[in-house]
């Protein structure tokens, strides 16, 4: 922990004094913006998303909007996932790949129409990618931010609140898919997706002037279900193995390394800028990869660098994430481990700040 | 305030060490690293800056290398300015446009050969921007992020601590110019610049290795001239009219809005992507732009949203930053004023959090 300075560079969002005022004890700043990460503690929190609801201010997760006859043509060069048999009202997690293959961001796509599309994004300014891309070959479509900011409902009583604000139907939307909900006399696009393995919705707040009625009301509706404010929560996205952009990858990997080569059809996905790259990864397999990493002893510290991997004198990998899971009584991880030493049960040793502990490679995540 | 998790994905840099052990007490993110706001308090750490000679881990300063045969032309698209009688050796200060004008990022490039340029960035992934560029045009050259991290020596004293540490001759480089000087085996680039009104180099020190060797000998070669940590100041650069990308300018905002309308050639910077949404602005002048304000009263907050400007009950600007200056005995600001009300004296009344105040439009910051 540390003191943050803010300022105005680190964007406030429409739900800031909701969050403010539901007491969050720290923040991180992703894409410019402030997240919180902790309301009562990591592990107070983990447990309530896991027994009720929460509202989360996922405004960080910025919309990059593609408009214009050549929308399509450009969603399909960003990724190595073919979208061709994609239709509006669905969402799909999408690796976001550079000419060499390297991973740029991994967000998720929503498709509105053949003509406009949103891409939710993770930590990195994707929209200097698109719009590089889209003016060097003078693609007829338009590339910005809208004004519009996801508000997370997660935990097993997401259904139950949802359902109160925006009526029974939605309800019925199926995982990644989304439909259009009324609150105030504004259309909402809400979404039954998230960051987290709880299940809920994300609704897409198209208007900073309606945040707040909306968080209000939420949190009104759902008095007696317990509702909280919440955030991602460390625990949990460790547990059910949902890796974050920037801590568990960056551009130095594809997505094959990151556990991802099933969003990647390097067969058919025609126009995906790394599909050259990515088809040589495809057919030969990566080298090292994402897996589930369970570390001995009582709680690791929080993990601000790569802890090192290793097998005898040889660094074979490295953790980029852990933390204490109260459910598992173990401490749980992402790391990435050489093909080598992947197998599942395979032990290791992890270089923690605190010093060495035994680890055990795990081919499964935790799935809370 | 308000406390910062931190996680791998706010990188540390470097110098991180040194500056926890001299006691950084507040940070900010920056191109996803950590970079410190305040030692002492800002008042203290401005009076010494003004006094002596700091070390600034302005690491978050990344670059983006430019390299191949057409990195001189790819280096032109980018910015309004005209780079044709730029030498190597020499240091631009050069605003970053799309193709509308709005400000991307304004960055110091540095030529280093034809076919080799480093362009240090201000808070936002501008590699994403020209990786896009550069592969839309399918120009000859690689755009990456080398392992080069800047570190300030900026105070009146700064020559002093220099000289000792890379020799005299490090002191002869002119304003905005460049050289190589060796420290223990390794050559670095050191510019005459910095983020700070009151002098100084910047080291761009090319291997995270060398960068706690460095801290360390500066620290010591300086002992007597009471040097200490530091870190660009809020009121000094206020004070100074230097202007920070994503506080008082944004995507939406030209360079002409920001008062950078002296560095953009529009005539003749050919091959500027922006070239033609600022040549109309560069003849018909901009409708609201950058100016000084003195804000009355005792020292105003913390500045996290922008402040209205009103004249009477409209609204005629904006300010985007503010500190109580103890040198001017008043509250120093940034703001951006509508042409109607942006002559030099100008009064103006400013929204703060605390409630109204008077303010002064001056057409000069104070310049330290």
């Amino acid at each position: 922990m540390a003191q943050l300075s803010v300022s105005h560079r680190l964007r406030r969002t429409p739900f800031s004094d909701g969050v403010t005022a539901a007491g969050a004890k720290s923040f991180t700043v992703y894409n410019h913006m402030l997240l919180p990460t902790v309301f009562r503690s990591v592990e107070e929190d983990c447990a309530h998303l896991k027994s009720a609801v929460q509202l989360w201010d996922v405004s960080c997760e910025r919309q990059v909007e593609l408009r214009g006859p050549d929308a399509s043509r450009l969603m399909q060069m960003l990724t190595p996932r073919d979208l061709r048999g994609m239709l509006a009202g669905q969402c799909y997690y999408v690796p976001i790949v550079d000419e060499t293959g390297g991973m740029l961001n991994d967000p998720v796509a929503l498709k509105l129409s053949e003509d406009c599309w949103w891409v939710s994004i993770a930590d990195s300014d994707l929209l200097l990618w698109i719009k590089g891309v889209a003016y060097g070959l003078r693609l007829d479509v338009l590339v910005d931010e809208p004004d519009v900011s996801p508000l997370g409902i997660q935990g097993p009583l997401a259904d139950k609140l949802a359902a109160r604000v925006f009526g029974d139907s939605v309800t019925d939307l199926r995982f990644f898919r989304y439909g259009w909900f009324e609150f105030e006399g504004t259309d909402m696009l809400i979404a039954r997706s998230g960051y987290s393995k709880q299940g809920g919705f994300e609704v897409y707040v198209p208007d900073t002037n309606i945040g707040m009625p909306l968080w209000n009301a939420l949190m009104e509706a759902g008095r007696d279900l317990d509702v909280h404010a919440g955030c991602p929560n460390l625990i949990e996205r460790i547990e059910g193995g949902l890796l974050s952009y920037g801590n568990d990858m960056t551009r130095a990997n594809t997505p094959h390394e990151c556990g991802l080569g099933r969003f990647c059809n390097t067969q058919t996905a025609i126009g995906c800028i790394g599909r050259d790259a990515l088809l040589r990864v495809s057919m030969e397999g990566p080298i090292r990869q994402t897996r589930a990493i369970e570390i001995d002893g009582p709680a690791v510290p929080a993990c601000h660098d790569y802890w090192p991997m290793m097998a005898g004198d040889k660094t074979v990998g490295r953790v980029s994430s852990a933390a204490w899971s109260p459910d598992h009584q173990t401490n749980v991880a992402v790391g990435m481990v050489r093909m080598t030493h992947w197998d599942d049960g395979t032990e290791l040793v992890v270089q923690t700040p605190d010093g060495p502990r035994g680890a055990l490679v795990r081919e499964q995540f935790w799935h809370g």
